[in-house]
């Protein structure tokens, strides 16, 4: 099972990766083999056909269980991340994988936000989706709320990618 | 594994029962277990702890894979639907459960519904859940729609519940 | 301009009242006209074509302003309150007042239900609503939360209605 | 009344773009006095403090009518015009404007996506959100469905700026 997260904060070496990462490997059991910081692509993400993005989304498509992350922008993901999903297939681009909407926030009142606007695009693409999780910046590295959630979906992901 | 079907229409003997019970049988094999149709329990679903509406609820959270299926009103799925849904224990009460939100309307603008409105409270309810499916009253019953969405989740439903 | 409060809690005196009320008044400047709760039409809110619920659906439709309150259930809106605004016509129920989507609840993780679950159902009957309010059942009755929603909409609700 | 078209389509000169005019024209009575396409921003909108951003920004905020216009793109509102509200401060931002969420779509299957994505983050910028209007590329310039709504609309848009 190859396991991948997508980083769509503007911002380097954000919480949002942090999280992701830890959570990718409290799901699989190991590192995540790929983090893609969607900073790095900037530009490239603005049109379509883009060699770096076509390779960048191929690698995600191929993935087995991919983590989306944002920070949460005005009571929703972020555009930059928008800007990535766009690339894929309506319907097909993602029906391979398991998708796991991920936002991060600075207080609990957007809490929603994962579940009523993030996971509807990855389900757009056809992905098999887990429930969204919203992460506080200031307490998700204590890893309670992280390994909460990954005791619940570990069983899924395990029973879809035995022996893969 | 054991199939059932929980109809939100106010009137018995609904299309919505008819899609629900097609989807059921292709998505699991064989015909659903149980069909329940929530206007049978009319005013018992206005409060909480009458009898019968707990034993329908227990018989709900304990089977494997679960269809609700709901006509649309207003964009958005019947309350009829939401009172037997409130019944249950947030974050726990479809835990255990495989979850397909369907939605039956008149025309094709409401086809967001699914995925945006019903989707959502069986998350919140813990359920693991399929995207949502939204059928044509005028057309669903020539299998097509439904086929073909069986195809994309009977891999799902079938390693979860292997042996069981 | 006629003012009028509904609420869709099932237990009648509640805490979702009070606020509508407050709010109400804080919008308008004087006492609801009315205050509606749905839990009296219990039973008669399942079919079609009750002489009461036709008379509430009626007065409810020729006020000018609304408070459309509800507990949070399962990151919702009530069953309840669906069940009467299903009683209206689709597109123009409501296409003459200004609706306020109301919504209280335990703690903060719900904050935005009213804006992404309640307040589309009533612009689908055609109302001019205001943004959704997410009030704290443990604090809102100081009223702050309240008195700083209706500085911002009063303008509007004024300009609206001025000399009805 | 000053009057504004926000335009999200990453292609310039777009039918996005005509039909948000169109409907500028029939809300207010006269052409718009600017429309900003957001494409020729591009990169600038990746980051934050740009001078022509800041600018444009400002120009928004100042109107009193804008159409926010976008493309349909997985369901809903483009990563570009997610961008350039990013830029704006949550809850205050476009607080004194009333805002129009327009989206255009290939087919009627993502009607409800103006409603339950585009106005919800105007919404949390503080904007007097108009319900969401979803328009069909192959058949929105016959001009029926604007003027439609054009009628529903204008006499909040005129009540709210007589004199202004």
């Amino acid at each position: 099972m190859s396991v991948t997260v997508v980083v769509g904060n503007p911002k380097p070496g954000s919480h949002t990766r942090r999280a992701a990462e830890m959570l990718a490997e409290q799901l699989s059991g190991r590192e995540a083999d790929e983090t893609i910081e969607l900073s790095e692509l900037g530009p490239k993400l603005l049109g379509w056909g883009d060699p770096d993005v076509s390779e960048t989304k191929d690698r995600t498509a191929s993935s087995r269980l991919v983590i989306f992350a944002s920070p949460t922008f005005k009571a929703t993901y972020s555009g930059l991340l928008k800007l990535f999903l766009e690339q894929f297939s309506g319907g097909t681009g993602l029906e391979h994988i398991v998708a796991v909407p991920l936002m991060l926030g600075g207080g609990p009142t957007h809490a929603l936000a994962p579940e009523l606007t993030l996971r509807p695009v990855l389900a757009e693409l056809g992905a098999t989706c887990t429930s969204g999780l919203y992460l506080l910046d200031s307490s998700f590295d204590d890893g309670v709320v992280i390994g909460e959630y990954a005791d619940r979906w570990r069983p899924m992901v395990q029973a879809l990618f035995q022996g893969n």
